[in-house]
């Protein structure tokens, strides 16, 4: 496959640049607030789907424009709830139905390069749960409003949310977050750990996010990176069996040529220059068991 | 069933009164400093039974006086902890114990309305493990002493704390307090996380969280809840299988009279009248294994 | 068995001392910036498999010189990362590696022992993950830099820290930690509730634990901690099943001499005089499925 050139797949929802090797991916639906529909789905998801396997890529930056009125200001709701669902997928019964969110969750989960979002406004339901939790590192500005209000529409916190937030901040600040339908600001108590980064100003965030995300492009292997996302997301629950598969990771990494430059460069006293590519992971993962969330049809 | 009656049920131990949707429990044992003993778990158990199946209640309260010497000062210890052991079940064998405080901590993890804790006195052992960790979201007054005696008194954390505490706040704090037995209040770094909301005076904890159970029983749908709530505890440990639950859940929800009021009062700039009742659930709740906690004697 | 002579053991990385019941494992190592190889994890493995087992103690404290350049500076990268990997094993194939920081936390995750890490100087690597994680307790020094370097080495966090350190403070803070390759101070919120207690000065941070090791050496049982350890690392992942395994621990807790003197010693309002020992447990641990970890030989 020739690499993708992101100014020319027909996004209609979503601006990406490659700024070397860091991608920035901008919602921009400014005029609609940054709404979420079923076009924002399906070119989120194709775009983590091309930047998980770009070797070029090494960080994602999400982000909105600092001047819209919000980051993101969840599902559009003009059609009531059940317009969420696929006429189509509804022939096939009640299991067929996937939700659009959890989709995009799922494309930026298991994209193995590092995530970061820039939430530089408001954000909503879906603009919390599936653009910001499944990122491995998020950076808000202090007076975004970040709404969870599931209980207070009459539906459930989705994009795999209520898997993600407790295992992110923990049951106790997760669950007083969705019983209230909470608004908060990203210092509040009961987001504590949540942000890697709070900036006072709208206009501050994404170029903070940037210049970490130009900093690991730099200096992190992405071989590394995408073992160690993967032992923390897909590792055992107990400590012997990770001690089994962390040894196996270690030891393919151990003789790479990653870790080989990581260890020269830091006798040198240098920064390293990491050229290793994800395909050699290629007969090793996924070590986990794969889940199909795909619905099977019954008939044609 | 007829509805029951809160006020003539026959509790010895604790006082329960329904102030609209909510339902408010005060332990009734100020004399005895609010200890735990049979009664108070028996009084308990039957009330979170009920109030859990009442399709009035929202919203379930609970506290104690704040005047009482504490909110609960623990197990009663005067005939030692082997005292705690039922003679009946130990005819049975070794198996055969079910620890009371974890009987209501089942019970009060189980409601599947809204629970909270209003913590306006000192809380020792089962006092914190028992009553307050089950529940969805806790308030308490700054000045109370939280005690987690356990390993000083030569014995383990009952009530399934070993389950919950690490789930609510981490293992690190969890174990800090479990292993030190220690006694902190609520603003302890140690506790980070498992209050909601802490204030200065012991009068002020059970208007404050009667005020968020007023507000939420106000705006939010039951059906809601009940599903989110399940979602957080009774979800699966990987992110595809979540989606797959949630994506059901959402569709169920999503059809619902309480989501299409959800999206209708959004609309509206209107505060939502929810009306749907858990009964909709039933072809589809429990999702999960119940695994069966009651002992099976082996003969007659 | 005979009592084991720590001072009379042979070790050459580490300075080990019985304090009452207090064992006290310093790293000896200060000219080499308590690098980690080898010799250290076979001393470290071989003390804490004897610390588990023998009754005279009940809390261990691993620190080291507070006047040593680092607490423990990582890993010796002089031969590359190449040469962690063991020649023997490396004959047996790709599955026969183990790491050998994995070895020494699980040889101190194991100790069913109360264990505390003193950290009075800076840790890279293992030195966090091997040498911090698997205790129960961590006390550090405020001006400590504590580094999570892998990323920016070419090679994934090993010592089963991508287990721990979600479990220890949530996923957030874990993966922030892990994927930025970050250097950090014990008061950076990134590390919130992973320490204890943090101190201004380094030569204060032994005493200090010292000082709890003690207090806990003599108020708390040695089976209680043990069950409260297994029940919080060894349990399960649903409330039910806890439960029942909590009844059952806290039975025999409850009909044990420890119980009946922590009971016997609050109602006198003394300190509790526990003699226990951890045999007892031994019918009944472990009550988990001990998954083998070493490798199996496919052939002479």
């Amino acid at each position: 496959m020739s690499l993708p050139d992101y100014s020319n797949l027909g996004f209609t929802t979503i601006r990406v640049e490659l700024d070397g090797a860091v991608a920035v991916v901008t919602l921009d639906r400014a005029k609609e607030r940054n709404t979420f529909v079923q076009a924002v789905a399906d070119d989120l998801i194709k775009v983590f789907d091309l930047l998980d396997r770009d070797d070029r890529v090494r960080v994602v930056v999400q982000t909105a424009d600092h001047t819209a009125p919000a980051f993101c200001s969840g599902a559009d709701l003009s059609g009531g709830w059940e317009r969420i669902l696929d006429s189509d997928a509804e022939k096939d019964g009640e299991h067929a139905h996937r939700d659009s969110g959890g989709k995009v969750a799922l494309a930026i989960f298991r994209c193995r390069k590092i995530t970061i979002a820039a939430v530089n406004g408001h954000a909503v339901g879906i603009g919390v749960t599936g653009l910001q939790l499944p990122c491995d590192i998020r950076f808000a500005w202090a007076g975004a409003k970040l709404a969870f209000p599931f209980v207070r529409r009459g539906i459930a916190p989705e994009a795999a949310s209520s898997y993600l937030l407790p295992k992110l901040i923990g049951h106790s600040r997760a669950m007083s977050l969705f019983i209230t339908g909470a608004t908060v600001t990203p210092d509040s108590p009961l987001l504590s750990g949540l942000y890697h980064t709070i900036l006072p100003k709208r206009e501050e965030v994404f170029p903070a996010a940037l210049a970490l995300a130009k900093d690991l492009a730099a200096t992190t292997s992405q071989t590394a990176v995408a073992v160690t996302k993967a032992l923390v997301w897909r590792g055992y629950d107990n400590i012997e069996e990770q001690h089994i598969l962390d040894s196996r990771a270690i030891r393919i990494l151990a003789l790479s040529p990653d870790a080989e430059e990581g260890a020269r460069a830091f006798k040198q006293r240098r920064a390293p220059k990491f050229a290793d590519k994800l395909g050699r992971l290629a007969p090793w993962m996924p070590w986990w068991r794969e889940v199909n969330v795909n619905h099977r049809r019954s008939k044609l």
